[in-house]
């Protein structure tokens, strides 16, 4: 079969399942990721073993060392799937619950009912993990899911898709409730993206070139995570202290991801005391320093930052820094230099936070925090399928709610339109 | 200037707008759109004269008729646009509304504001009076916009423009709120809706193949709306009065809409009773009825239904009509061959609406009233942008919520992530 044939019929498959699961019972869904969870823990082996031949495999094409971090699984790695199947279990379910709106004019009485999208595809970098963490959050959501990880992590994703349908069976739910793409070619991807008979939605989690690939071929609607270039801004009425671990927590609890902060700002009157001692504790941590004039004369191993430092996602020990006149030039600056992602304020001073909450338009704001809380688990999701920074549909840390829509109920008894 | 740099100047002049339109007080909207209502009818003369000439044009064109009677602007039509700013004046203001979702185990404090979305696109047919709505509606949700009128209706379209410019300017917000393209050049549109830095969500109005080709072309994400192939489902346990009221209601009430009925399914026990008579009503509205086998031996007058007529918009006098096994059949057959807008049951038996409610994947699901209810008005949306048929961001009618969204927002008092 060729590839559009095969994605043809897998689509296909996905809308016929995705009937049948928008309406299962909360508990026939809990099932289903109870049973997923027993039969992958069943196939640890099996999964082990594909995993080691794709790691043979990318070991031998000579594959960056980051890419071989997140595609190695190990017993660990599966508990943790397992674990996050139990957490998905726990979440409420979001589907059927019933907004009430209230009589109209007319007589009619108005609801909205929370259901399902449909049928989400999800492509995303060679990291099996994320296959179940999709799988789960989409199943408990009521969707029927197209699944197509990156091609190095192929036989890894086979095997747990086995374990996957297997679950499905044991629950009585269609296998083609969650597909795991079978090759790895990539022609897979862009019959995936135009399938608007079959397909709802399409969320991309990856680098930002092959998002933007996608969002440029794409027909179905896609909910996307551009770039997270977070700052946090000092304000002249901050706490120092507060101020100096708030930056060091959001620079360098971890690099490599999109909530860290990748460029501070500080208020002109705070700027000569505060970046001596910010400058250091930086440095201690071996973060390159890249600033602007006033920030190179204050900070000693500053070297000097270019235009397009302001706009650049290092994910790495690097941090721009620039000293700003007032919170009118530092909401200027985010909001013209930033991804919208997550930004933060500190201050003690309520009217300047609730400005910059205001002023700043980013999916997440914050004020005397780290940017690194912008996180669908530390926001009370229970898990996330990706953080949005598009602004329609979904904002921010994407959910199960961020899974679904709502459709609208009319209830009368005989009402025409007059 | 060529029409992409032109359209690049729009953009920008959009975005720039947006950061001071997004956080305006909801006085200052509304006195933009009181001063907009006084200058346009203020220039009445100039904005009728400017239609008589886009008029003139259309019928030395011999633009077809239905066109026409959309281009056409009358005092009457004028009262109708200074009547929609008014209730968009006395509609609630969503943005910097916040939902509060309370303190999290790491100590910060979570909750949304609703914001609006930042500029929004707007492509739409020769209907002046739209040009008002749309600008409206966006001012009123705090989004700079960009509408792009039919290209017939171009002078009608700028002598509008001149008015709500000269609103705008009274009220002390940019001009560049609200831009009416200035061209018909078609090759406006195709800059617009590839706008990713400057434009964050297209709305198309129009024919299935006008928003068809504009949902391939875009990359700026769309809302859209393809058609309304509404269905009515005549339970075995329906008041035949009732039914027969509703049917003619939701097909004869209004012919050209995307709310009216397209297509009946009838309870197979039901029918030989009800199918004569609502044959006999349908037939003295002169309704053309097209059936499948049992509904011509039913009702006298009505002609074969052919496979295509199942997922036919008719937007006229054409009514198709199937018997249906059960309940189940009809869900079957409007999750088939119905397009997710608006489709109804009428049934005496609440267990078996609930039923329909729960299965019918469509953006309004109704039960005992007429289709011609799905609109923004009769949901007490106050006025609608359009009507959604996606599934993502919002669904069914879409008001001033519709064109917001919301940011997270948190409040810590030096909350690291640990």
């Amino acid at each position: 079969m060729d590839i559009q044939a095969y994605m043809h019929s897998v689509g296909r498959a996905a809308r016929a399942a995705s009937g049948v699961i928008a309406t299962a019972p909360s508990e026939v869904k809990n099932h289903a990721l109870k049973s997923i969870a027993e039969h992958l823990d069943g196939a640890r082996r099996a999964v082990l073993a594909a995993n080691q031949s794709d790691l043979n495999r990318a070991r031998r094409q000579d594959l960056d060392s980051a890419l071989i971090d997140r595609l190695e699984l190990n017993d660990q790695r599966i508990d943790a799937m397992l674990e996050g199947l139990s957490q998905v279990i726990e979440l409420d379910d979001p589907i059927g619950v019933m907004t009430n709106i209230g009589k109209q004019p007319s007589g009619i009485q108005l609801s909205k009912m929370r259901v399902p999208i449909g049928v989400v595809g999800i492509i995303y970098e060679s990291r099996p993990n994320v296959t179940i963490d999709a799988a789960s959050l989409c199943l408990k959501a009521g969707n029927a899911c197209i699944l197509r990880g990156g091609s190095e992590s192929i036989q890894s994703n086979q095997a747990i898709a086995a374990g996957i349908e297997l679950g499905l069976e044991a629950a009585g739910l269609p296998r083609a409730t969650i597909q795991v793409v079978n090759t790895p070619d990539r022609a897979a991807v862009s019959e995936l993206i135009t399938l608007t008979e079959f397909v709802d939605v399409i969320i991309p989690r990856g680098g930002k070139g092959l998002i933007e690939r996608i969002n440029a071929e794409a027909r179905v609607p896609v909910i996307k995570h551009l770039d997270g270039n977070c700052h946090i801004y000092i304000d002249d009425e901050a706490d120092m202290d507060m101020a100096i671990a708030l930056a060091i927590n959001a620079k360098t609890h971890r690099y490599g991801v999109c909530n860290a902060m990748e460029s501070l700002l500080v208020g002109a009157k705070i700027a000569p005391q505060l970046l001596p001692q910010l400058g250091d504790a930086m440095l201690s941590h071996e973060v390159q320093l890249r600033g602007c004039d006033k920030t190179c004369n204050l900070i000693e191993g500053a070297q000097a930052a270019t235009e397009s430092d302001w706009s650049t996602e290092y994910l790495g020990p690097i941090l721009s820094i620039k000293v700003v006149d007032d919170l009118s030039a530092a909401i200027a600056h985010i909001n013209q230099y930033g991804s919208r992602h997550t930004d933060a304020i500190v201050t003690d001073n309520p009217r300047r936070a609730q400005w910059f909450v205001n002023e700043v338009d980013s999916s997440s704001v914050m004020v005397n925090a780290s940017t690194r809380f912008a996180d669908g688990f530390e926001y009370g999701l229970g898990a996330e399928i990706g953080i949005s920074t598009d602004k329609i549909h979904a904002r921010g840390p994407v959910g199960l709610e961020g899974l679904t829509c709502q459709k609208w109920v009319v209830y009368g008894d005989g009402q025409v339109r007059k």
